[in-house]
């Protein structure tokens, strides 16, 4: 079966697990006891420090194991903004950092402090302009991800990291999508990454604060991991995060080759098997298993299911997958079409043939699910003549219906003249204006209506 | 060998373990995805939730699993305090419960909140009178232990929760060293517990919150946990922690009698076998295989490692074993003997004869120690005259030399006059009063001294 979801999480690493059943008899009594268990417990959670701090490349001193990579952000965060309270309460983000940064942003937001979001390209990257205009004497810290978790563009993080070196604040990466690849290059001063992510087990996250970051962790703490995190530690699993790290780290030039190769296959005949697709994030700064491409007139979960039942899981960022009925956020800082969107992030060790058979039922997969909603057929549209505005009433209608009436009526309507789609729809908003630069249509703008927000589209050809 | 130190973490059960590597295999994805590795975590997850629900004896969507005992207190305290802050910003605590509550306590009284500690009898236990006392109008919260993890002393929950129900005030309860020994009585509001203690992994704690509790999380939260538990959930470990739950419970009320049996020879037998010991707790009302007890003239770092050395592991809350050099806050509490002090604290399925073969160990463990010390000879005290004021400097010694000097001199003042002991030691404060009601001798009081403080004593006998 063709488990493409690696960016979620991984199944075990052989090596992780075999750390992980051996340390269970050896690792589960208090590191801070005296008594011979004790010392055997804390002599394993010192050699796993050991050897993800030379795999990281830091200092053992300078890394504290949490209990996830998320735990790691906020605690990260909340303690560089602790640290330098006095310098200031500004936050710089990433318009596409994973959501754990940007419910850390909220918190200090809601207590208070102020956030500016960088924003990024078409392509989902950031670059180093744009965080040296964000600065301001009272940033406390900057965040960037090293890597985009949905659409896989590599940021540029030394750069980023120069620049806030040179303005005296601390950058944070999130490198939880590039840990297992390789080092985070640069100058940054803190940084987190999740076990679960190259192959180690749940319930493991790094945070690495360099020596001389102001850093005052937030909330109850105890003695343990320097005060960083409280709570017992979970040292088979630490054991197991590490060992997993060194491994996948061992294999990752070679392994990277051959995913991007697969990736790569994928970017390039997805759109020739697929009418009207978008491939989404950077063709070439990416990390080497992660490809995103968003379908036009596609229900994404719908979608979903029929890849499941052919036997591929993937994830969409599409709104009709969230709980909250919103496109992903990183699809809407980026600009790009959100319906019908599918992340293939393949694990270390996919077959070719695994990719193969993928492409080979996708296109069927989206055929079928356009039948069902009765989709306008690809190609140029209709030239007819009509109406000089037509209004499309989509309201109470969810992605992709909207876009799919769009389609359906722009043949309608002379060449310059106007459809107003009304939508209450949160995904319309990412998604007629994506359509329209796929379409090569003018989106004109969109404004209240008297229900939902009404979208203005220009039939230019 | 003899491990002793249960009520610190124990071995994994073996249910835990055959639980842990079965879900390796099939709890690894993301329980948030559509997809079938995602649903079949959920299902993992679910079932766990279910598990552990019942034993706990709540419903499944009350129970949180968070990461380890600690956060679900850290949690716990800080979502009810969040909830109700309309009604006040005060809480209460007993004095005697375990670190992570007080640091919890602490974090809320130094953003600006109030807190009230309960005091304990000399057996370790709070009555429900002293919670009906503490108890204000602006009480947004009380916590108690289930019992006591340094001496094993049973709190009173039932009652405290029914006064706290009558004032409208949410109890609490850390049952962190009960869980597995059975279900907390009484009307309680919130209950935290952590799987360590019961065979199950480290990584995991529960938090359970009766439905009507009004709870805000605070801190960046994500979808997980509704809400209350950020990050990636630990499925294995989860599903092993509720089959130990299960498993530990089903054993708990034969194993309580067995073990109650030999901690009671503990009780009775270490007196006999050692002079000058204080065992502490209560003596009815206290968990199964948990038992305390101070050795006088005694450094209890020392203690431990002569143990050790015979091969028992147990812990201790003297001074010289933390970091802090205080002695726990427990014994503080309680008014007892802190130096010398040994927490025996047997697993479940400990036998007979370690027990036994501890206690044929013990005294000349003790012995050893006291010699090297150069302590006292047992037994009352010579009575000579002398001057009616002597002074003892101890200044700059740790305990239990302070007490050493002061048993060594206190012959040589006669009967009524006084011995001054100056002292920089934070063990002297609890020590030097407890030494005075095990000899019959009477505690003056503490006045400022020039470096240090200076216990008085008068000489009875």
């Amino acid at each position: 079966m063709g488990y493409f979801d690696a960016a979620s999480s991984v199944p075990l690493h052989p090596v992780a697990r075999q750390a992980l059943q051996a340390s269970l008899d050896e690792g589960w009594a208090d590191p801070a006891r005296l008594h011979r268990e004790g010392r055997r417990a804390r002599l394993l959670l010192d050699a796993a420090r050991e050897a993800a701090a030379e795999t990281v490349g830091c200092r053992p001193d300078e890394l504290t194991f949490t209990t996830s990579g998320t735990r790691a952000v906020h605690t990260g965060v909340a303690g560089v903004l602790g640290g330098r309270r006095r310098v200031g309460r500004h936050l710089i983000v990433s318009a596409v950092e994973h959501s754990c940064v940007l419910h850390a942003a909220d918190t200090h937001e809601a207590a208070g402090g102020s956030v500016s979001q960088v924003a990024v390209d078409r392509a989902g990257a950031v670059t180093a302009d744009a965080y040296r205009e964000a600065l301001r004497p009272d940033t406390a810290l900057a965040c960037l991800q090293s890597a985009n978790h949905e659409v896989g563009t590599e940021q540029p993080v030394a750069e980023v990291a120069a620049v806030c070196r040179e303005a005296g604040v601390p950058l944070l990466v999130d490198a939880a999508q590039s840990l297992g690849w390789g080092r985070v290059e640069g100058d940054w001063s803190v940084l987190t990454g999740s076990a679960h992510k190259w192959g180690g087990p749940s319930g493991v996250g790094l945070l690495v604060v360099r020596k001389g970051v102001r850093f005052a962790a937030q909330g109850p703490v105890d003695e343990r991991e320097s005060g960083r995190a409280p709570g017992f530690e979970n040292i088979p699993a630490i054991v197991a995060a590490a060992a997993s790290l060194r491994a996948v780290r061992a294999e990752a030039a070679q392994e990277a080759v051959r995913l991007r190769e697969l990736t790569e296959r994928i970017r390039a005949r997805v759109p020739e098997l697929v009418p009207d697709v978008e491939v989404v994030g950077d063709p070439v700064q990416r990390l080497p298993g992660i490809v995103t491409f968003s379908c036009l007139y596609v229900d994404g979960e719908t979608l979903l299911h029929e890849l499941d039942r052919a036997g591929f899981s993937v994830s969409s960022g599409s709104s009709c997958t969230s709980s909250t009925l919103t496109p992903s956020h990183v699809l809407r800082a980026m600009g790009v079409l959100s319906e019908g969107n599918i992340r293939v992030s393949l694990p270390p060790g996919t077959d070719a043939e695994e990719v193969e058979r993928f492409l080979q039922v996708l296109p069927g997969a989206v055929a079928g699910v356009r039948e069902k909603l009765d989709a306008p057929a690809s190609g140029p549209v209709a030239r007819e003549d009509g109406d000089d505005v037509l209004v499309v009433d989509s309201l109470g209608k969810r992605c992709p219906i909207p876009v799919i009436e769009l389609a359906k009526v722009i043949g309608q309507v002379p060449v310059g003249g106007l459809v107003r789609v009304l939508s209450d729809d949160e995904a319309a908003r990412l998604d007629i204006p994506a359509w329209c630069e796929m379409r090569g249509q003018e989106y004109v703008g969109e404004e209240p209506a008297e229900r939902g927000t009404a979208y203005l589209v220009r039939r230019l050809g």
